[in-house]
């Protein structure tokens, strides 16, 4: 475990020298109750219970400011240069490591964009400015956005195994699963059997447990975060899934879409072999698009521009998000201007970063269908991580 | 699962009611990455997605404005008089829904003091002054923090059932390990047999599941948050144990002390007697106390003068925290007027508040000395859920 906080150290240490940062200063208590995501990246999966101080200094300097009881797991995970253990008050020790480093600019971590880098509470911020109230540190407070989505988005070698590793595990769930669907089975019934293949396969769900899988069983399912329903498959429906798994702390995130023929068919009907089709060439135009250098709004556009040309309504939805320790993991997104994506799908595409690739499409009478592809940004352009879905699976009665 | 939403709800109106209070607003967006503590209460498990704002009025108006993917889920809770679902913004939505109630007070979730009423992060906090920009309410935001901490403390009589049954599944758990303790053993093994018993018993740890259980064999095991360690059971050791589980949502947190016969004892030896008995006490001077109306910081005066008056260093925690959907819940703390623990010590104990009371000491040369019980405060006094530990568990060779 440490060996991966200390690969993530050394790259933080490298990016704050990037951005001219002084001093990136994580803020944290009591985090089995709210957990700020960045924590992970620089601690490990432990906890810390009294407000704590971890600074990561461009020198390379590192120090934990912990209440006495974490002491001795924050020297264990062999990160930090310096452990300082309290027992009363953090303020004196924080104020005298700051004064060490003379900081003009004190990265923490919130942000208006990027769920991933706004992990300090509201009250931690005002406690923050409490205890640095008199000194000068207290108006050199910048976001540390840039720092943690290029930390979490940049992923080291050990993250991109872990990952292609998640994606292995759900490829093999995907595979029994459709294999196991058959006419009269609930949405309900198929999220049953691979919570089962979960156990089986030692893993977690990428997302909360009972919307993982989403399942949509012909047109009447309710599409988007549900959980799923005592819908029934019926022959003549779309058969879409949305399902990812946590594996060693890194998740995938993959949808894949089956068709069930109806008596009397021999292939899905044209309606949604159309949809499918656009589907995968809206795939095609976002990943002809991925490359170092472009921002998040053009793959997006790209994409987006696939379905409506084929006479689509548009997804009420971005084209896809980063893919890490988490689903949805901080960062740019792959996403159009709308208010609410704020400034991400501005963020610049580089290597080593991990999408998804989702777009959707609704086909009138027989159901949802999307796609959902895990893809890694390259030097020179990208890779599929995952399987790419170009076939639709077609099952029928009797196999 | 939604029954105790319902519950928890009808709850918080009276509390507004008995607040002043007009409106409370839980603003939040990717649970999955940063999860608002007072969510699961008012929300139940899943998780929200894009910004969402779950308002609750004193007049018992509750309105969940959520991206249209969680409106099937959010309306599913069946807690909400009105699920607003939006695509693009929440900006117009919000601003309605907050011009239908013109409330003078508006409660938001940050507190300086209790983690458990801190949830909304800084960003989103400079995201609902943005979105309440031009708007009479954006300057009518105040702290949350009574509000949470009454309905994260008040339990339901179907919260104390599941406490009970969390501390029911402890205590066995807790005699199935003691009964297996050899000589030998480490305080890894140990911790991985309460594992396995996790698995057996279908129950999560009640916090950090590496560090949970803390084990501690004699006096050179590391004390504090710490994970297990090859150190190996020796007769003439003190064993300490801090465990808990989370069943059903709700979580036990006891602490049990055992000790290991030397060759040739026939009980312990004084020293470890007499720090037992002087934990037993605290225990009692403490209990005590307990009964609505007294503040968190009698209760730890009462419990700390027990341990130092028997002539030991006093404890450098708490005397107890409260205990609900987590091992260290929010509120207000068994507490000294340390500066660490802001104004939470001076909170009023109330009836349905669920406490641990976890004195301890240190007895040089054998090691840690640590019970920790759970405690109901009832109309009249308390009453203890975990059955309280009296006797030291005494074990020998060749049982």
């Amino acid at each position: 475990m440490s060996s991966l906080v200390i690969e993530k150290m050394d790259q933080a240490i490298g990016i704050l020298q990037e951005t001219d940062t002084d001093v990136w200063l994580t803020f944290v208590r009591e985090t089995s109750a709210v957990r700020d995501p960045a924590l992970s990246l620089i601690y490990g999966p432990a906890t810390l219970t009294w407000q704590s101080a971890l600074l990561l200094a461009r020198s390379g300097e590192c120090i934990a400011i912990v209440g006495h009881f974490d002491a001795e797991t924050a020297a264990r995970t062999k990160a930090y240069t310096e452990v300082i253990p309290y027992h009363e008050s953090i303020r004196p020790h924080l104020q005298e490591v700051l004064a060490r480093f003379a900081p003009q600019r004190i990265a923490i971590n919130y942000s208006l964009d990027d769920v991933g880098a706004d992990g300090l509470t509201h009250g931690m911020h005002e406690l923050l400015r409490a205890h640095l109230a008199g000194t000068p540190y207290a108006s050199r407070l910048v976001s540390a956005e840039k720092i943690i989505g290029a930390l979490r988005g940049r992923k080291t070698p050990t993250e991109i195994d872990r990952i292609r590793a998640a994606i292995e595990t759900t490829e093999q769930i995907y595979a029994r699963t459709f294999a196991t669907l058959r006419p009269g089975m609930t949405e309900r019934a198929a999220s049953d059997f691979m919570h089962r293949l979960l156990v089986e396969f030692d893993v977690e769900a990428a997302w909360d447990y009972e919307g993982c899988p989403i399942v949509n069983f012909g047109p009447d399912s309710p599409v988007g975060h549900v959980t799923p329903t005592e819908t029934v498959l019926a022959p003549g429906q779309i058969i879409h899934f949305d399902f990812g798994v946590r594996q060693d702390e890194y998740c995938s995130d993959i949808q894949r879409v089956g068709y069930f023929l109806a008596p009397g068919e021999n292939r899905p009907p044209e309606p949604v072999r159309h949809g499918f089709a656009t589907i995968v060439q809206a795939i095609e135009a976002a990943v002809a698009e991925m490359r170092p250098g472009r921002t998040g709004v053009e793959i997006d556009t790209a994409a987006r521009a696939a379905v409506t040309g084929a006479g689509y309504e548009e997804f009420k939805h971005a084209t896809g998000h980063h893919l890490g320790r988490t689903a949805h993991d901080g960062g740019g997104v792959l996403g159009p201007a709308w208010e609410r994506y704020g400034d991400a799908p501005l963020r610049i595409l580089e290597a080593g970063h991990v999408y998804t690739v989702e777009p959707s499409l609704f086909v009138e009478g027989y159901g949802e269908i999307g796609i959902e592809e895990n893809v890694l940004i390259t030097g020179a352009g990208c890779e599929f991580l995952s399987r790419p879905q170009t076939e639709l699976i077609v099952l029928r009665e009797g196999r």
